[in-house]
């Protein structure tokens, strides 16, 4: 018997920042047939309010080093302010949605990343993810809407990548659903040409991610986003697209589809 | 057949304050056998957060004027930082804990409270509880973790008042249970002197608290706690305790009883 086909969606920051995108998004979001999952970061609000508290905002190699008092300013943010609102506007679209961090229902176990170069602080890895727990909801018709926070099991929650969240979250549940991936960013895909925002490459198998790997077609920001993507296929996910926040609605088929 | 019994407590802000009293409680929390809820408030937070991001705390009749802005603090403070905390401590614990507001599968629903001498802007009056889906978790050994916000079913969220989003609860899953209410606070009880925190009243009934009220027995402080238990006792929940954050593991019977 085949499996049922569960959709996974991460927004990015440029839909979240955006009242008018994200009202627009969560609408496409609500109207998705199916078990779903929402999972949503939200950096630029937590630095602005990190600001507003005077808690100091240190970036390391575009990632945040995050302390005690960075930690909680996240916490408020992402699973407060951010995660509540989503919840509440999915509710007033009729999608039964429950917003989550990886403590919630030990949904999302992760380890304090190990201090090697870089002391990251409070950051956690992704160990395993909870699906029975999480499968409960799916199976009740409820729609988990996880933001980018996790625990270590021993009471300390952890700031954790969005996009890990969501691949692991692909990746768990691959073993009751057919896993398919979207990453909804700023961009309308993986682009072969960064000064062109219609150079997207259509499909990028392994064989081609290793061929464009060594010849260097690959932008900074987008290598660990790729990395993401190949690790989850090679998991156990169905498939994975990248694109804008549209993605998943669109016939015109301007985004990324990474495969086997 | 009678009914399982379920416990719901509301813990104040003298327990959700003070690390050392809220690690004691979540250790016994998490120790009480069968279905349970916890709910907690959190405005002291709430209000020191506000000062540092330059927010004003208005005050009405000792309730708080919920303006946007207080409404945004309040939902990060709540529904992020205390919630999430005492979610990842509990699931230290083995607590499968799962932090909630009443947005959160669509669990608590209200109406905007209309503006009568006072506008208290973004607050709700809970309408009513959506038991089926918080029984899906219960059923599911989960335990919820209600913070003190509810939306309207439009998009909308509400500060509402944490003493009546426990009573609401109570009475709402009193059809499948037998509830058991506890609200644990700064006293051991409902006192009869209030200089004395020894003269606790061991047990209230409707007739001695309509005697009490004649009597002008009742401290305005305690007055809608009290309307609040007797709601709750007059609607379905089987019982009503108040005292500190020991009651429910004490005794000694340092507590007040509230019963038909």
């Amino acid at each position: 018997m085949s499996k049922e086909k569960i959709s996974i969606l991460k927004i990015g920051g440029n839909i979240i920042e955006n009242e008018e995108k994200l009202t627009a998004f969560l609408s496409l979001f609500s109207k998705i047939k199916g078990p779903k999952i929402l999972v949503h970061g939200g950096g630029k609000s937590a630095t602005q309010f990190s600001q507003k508290l005077g808690v100091e905002t240190k970036m390391m190699n575009g990632r945040r080093i995050t302390d005690k008092d960075s930690l909680d300013v996240i916490t408020m943010v992402y699973a407060g302010l951010i995660n509540k609102n989503i919840v509440a506007n999915l509710q007033r679209l009729n999608c039964d949605a429950i917003g989550m961090s990886g403590a919630d229902a030990g949904s999302i176990l992760s380890v304090k990343r190990p201090v090697k170069d870089i002391d990251f602080g409070w950051v956690g890895d992704v160990i395993s993810i909870n699906a029975k727990n999480i499968n409960r909801l799916l199976n009740s018709e409820i729609t988990p809407v996880f933001c980018a926070i996790t625990h270590d099991g021993k009471g300390q929650l952890l700031n954790t990548n969005a996009d890990t969240i969501a691949a692991e979250l692909a990746i768990g549940l691959s073993e009751i659903y057919e896993s398919h991936l979207y990453y909804c960013f700023e961009l309308n895909g993986v682009l072969l040409d960064i000064s062109d925002e219609n150079s997207v490459i259509e499909r990028i198998t392994t064989d081609d991610y290793e061929q464009l790997l060594d010849q260097n077609l690959i932008s900074n920001g987008m290598l660990p986003k790729l990395k993401n993507c190949f690790d989850a296929i090679n998991k156990g996910v169905s498939k994975v697209y990248i694109g804008n926040e549209n993605l998943f609605n669109q016939t015109d088929k301007k985004y990324t589809t990474i495969q086997l």
